[in-house]
């Protein structure tokens, strides 16, 4: 029997409560899966004395400090957050003092990524954090390990429970977002401040770490293309519904014919028969498409302290077993570094809401300034009349260049009769 | 760099074609991920004569029997299929001579998977058969390491891409079963001898192989009740769509509150928002539930030469690596023998189709003899009305107990105005 893997846990929130109970309660599965026992062997918190209703009887506390040097640790579980600071600085420094570290810190492998891996790789250690993307869903080993022999060629998901929440409960309820927002941060599923989930920003981390995954780049959170979701409106629900869509915060990723990365977060519109169209509320969702298996999903719950710690114990008991895979699933020092492709070089088809003074020729206007740009008009929906007063429009367009159709939409925006800024919405048919 | 993996591969059909195309296609790639070349050292096929479409310069032939006890190879691929005859006699041999076995072979695995387990754990090699369960897609992988720190209360899924492209077909043009069938045997989809597939037996195997996984237990394919879809008709897929459901063959296995394990095969109406009703046509797809993750689910091609060989590649790439896990997620000498819970303890609800000669009071006896079982009407529904002639009569009940019902049923069929014998579909509300 081979000696216990001693652990070393910091940060004790929904996360780290989490781990510590499913590592008490799962020790006889764990032991017999893993092949030895996983032990807690320390705890650190900002706050000790703080009441927690977690039983930490028999289980030292040390300084965050410590968690990195003691020799009595062998794995530091980094479960404090944040791109910089104390939870950088401990995995710094576990690594380097040759132990193995597993994280949920999805702002840290975005932002810091390549340097940890190269770190962990001269160190001989492992670096994992399958909880930091999709919760309890096993998406960083679907990629890395499952689908290991394929060129992935694309890989798109709903990357953010909150968002899917919100715009889940906005189509089915037919209310506005900050109304819906306001009740999901009563019920806790939103932030207080909830900028980083709406504005996309935590779509964008997951997704600059999965594309690293999938195409054995180095992590590239800055040409990630952000848009989040706070003008998504009722209406823009029930149009999509009466065009046979549904409306996702998606995180899209896609090898070019160049051979660049193209990397985009973004309100879309989905066909309502894919399954990305079908996860809702706090599910995640991804689809990875490789050159020989094809499409592959997969769904399951994003956050929560049991799904994550149930990411968490999955990578223990693989440093337990002794497995050591390259942190983005080639070596780092062989992780190529892709040209992004902008935004503006996308192609697809486009959901444009106007609202405009109703009165005789404005849609010849519209439509005008679409033909200057060559973009080819699919449908056009005037569904309430009121003579004099402004009125939504809802247009869609064929397949067009992302730069077309925002030169199209400026001169939209520019006439007299559109009195509000045009709401524009990728339609992808995957 | 280490030296490279030397692999033997037996059976080149349209599985072995795509394992010779990947491994070299993506050779490159399979050195960056695996940390060391992966090279066709030998290959065996019944004749070699016979014509392939398939590039096989510079790879030596070797008599099966060699592939297993020659020095020169450190891993044999078994595709030759069968859970007996040369397949089973090559994995044992190699196992013996201390090879890893890679197989897509799921009747090899359901009949002798803990026997062979047992055998490749005591030579300390891997015996790796992600492809034998749902092609592509890495549920085997998924279940004994990405939710290994999990409980697995209940896992279910459709398994088998014949029927569940049967059955699409059904529901979206209301042509019946014969037709279709004849239909996919034309297309190449369902086999000249389609029994193995639309019986279930296919479906039965891997459902032992995953139920061993998921549960830590003996693979017991005996204990398997098994029902196939050649008594599912056109009318049953209608009135499913009208009662809000879909017909899909299931496997299901669950962890009975007794500590049994059930492990059922059969056709199921489940509801139509769920993400099983939703994976159509050759698709497959599996659902776990855990008790720290919750569900999750995977969803991909289920067979195919491409898919498969992505299976079998990523097993390689696990062997390459290094990595060893315990083939059925615990040591073989761990795994535990679980009572089977038989069919006659399910409990849900059932939907009944009859064909009754149409005249007043047949509906009350059929009501009389669910009562006098205790089985409680949810509804009836007699669409068609031709007086004197046979029409059909729906009923669905509330959830009982399976003995009281198959006892309703019999007294059922023993009625005068019953004119043949009537269906059964389960109903799931997972």
């Amino acid at each position: 029997m081979a000696p216990p893997l001693r652990v070393g846990i910091a940060g004790l929130g929904t996360v780290g409560a989490g781990v510590v109970r499913l590592l008490r309660r799962q020790a006889a599965l764990l032991d017999k899966r893993a092949g030895r026992a996983i032990e807690i062997a320390a705890v650190s918190a900002r706050n000790p004395e703080k009441s927690r209703d977690l039983d930490l009887s028999g289980i030292p506390w040390r300084h965050v400090d410590e968690l990195a040097t003691a020799p009595d640790i062998d794995v530091v579980v980094e479960l404090i957050g944040g791109e910089d600071g104390p939870a950088k600085a401990l995995v710094e420094r576990a690594l380097m003092h040759g132990k193995s570290v597993v994280t949920a810190n999805k702002a840290l492998i975005a932002h810091h990524g390549a340097a940890l891996a190269r770190l962990a790789e001269s160190h001989g250690v492992s670096l994992a954090y399958e909880a930091s993307v999709c919760g309890g869903i096993p998406i960083v080993k679907g990629l890395r390990e499952g689908l290991a022999a394929n060129n992935i060629r694309e890989l798109h998901g709903i990357l953010n429970g909150t968002c899917n929440y919100i715009l889940t409960q906005m189509g089915e309820s037919g209310r506005d977002f900050d109304d819906i927002l306001a009740e999901a941060q009563r019920f806790g599923y939103a932030e207080t401040d909830p900028s980083f989930d709406i504005d996309g920003i935590d779509t964008a981390h997951k997704l600059a770490i999965l594309t690293a995954v999938a195409f054995g780049t180095e992590v590239d959170l800055a040409s990630v293309h952000v848009e989040g979701i706070r003008r998504i409106g009722a209406l823009d629900i029930t149009y999509a519904d009466a065009l046979g869509y549904r409306i996702k915060l998606l995180g899209i990723a896609r090898r070019a014919a160049d051979g660049g990365i193209e990397q985009r977060v973004h309100p879309c519109m989905v066909p309502k028969a894919t399954a990305i169209a079908a996860a809702d509320g706090v599910f995640n969702a991804v689809v990875a498409e490789g050159d020989f298996v094809g499409r592959v999903n997969f769904v399951g719950p994003g956050a929560g302290g049991g799904p994550t710690a149930s990411a968490v114990a999955a990578d223990l008991i693989d440093i337990a077993r002794g497995h050591v895979v390259p942190v983005f699933g080639v070596p780092a020092s062989a992780l190529s570094r892709a040209d992004p492709t902008p935004i503006t070089r996308r192609f697809g088809a486009y959901y444009l809401r106007l609202e405009v003074v109703d009165r005789p020729g404005v849609i010849a206007d519209v439509a005008a300034a679409l033909r200057d740009q060559n973009v080819s008009l699919e449908s056009v929906l005037q569904r309430l009349r009121a003579p004099g007063d402004n009125v939504p429009v809802v247009l869609t367009t064929h397949e067009t260049d992302e730069a077309r159709m925002t030169a199209a939409v400026a001169q939209i925006a520019a006439l007299d009769a559109v009195v509000e800024p045009p709401r524009l919405i990728r339609i992808e048919q995957f």
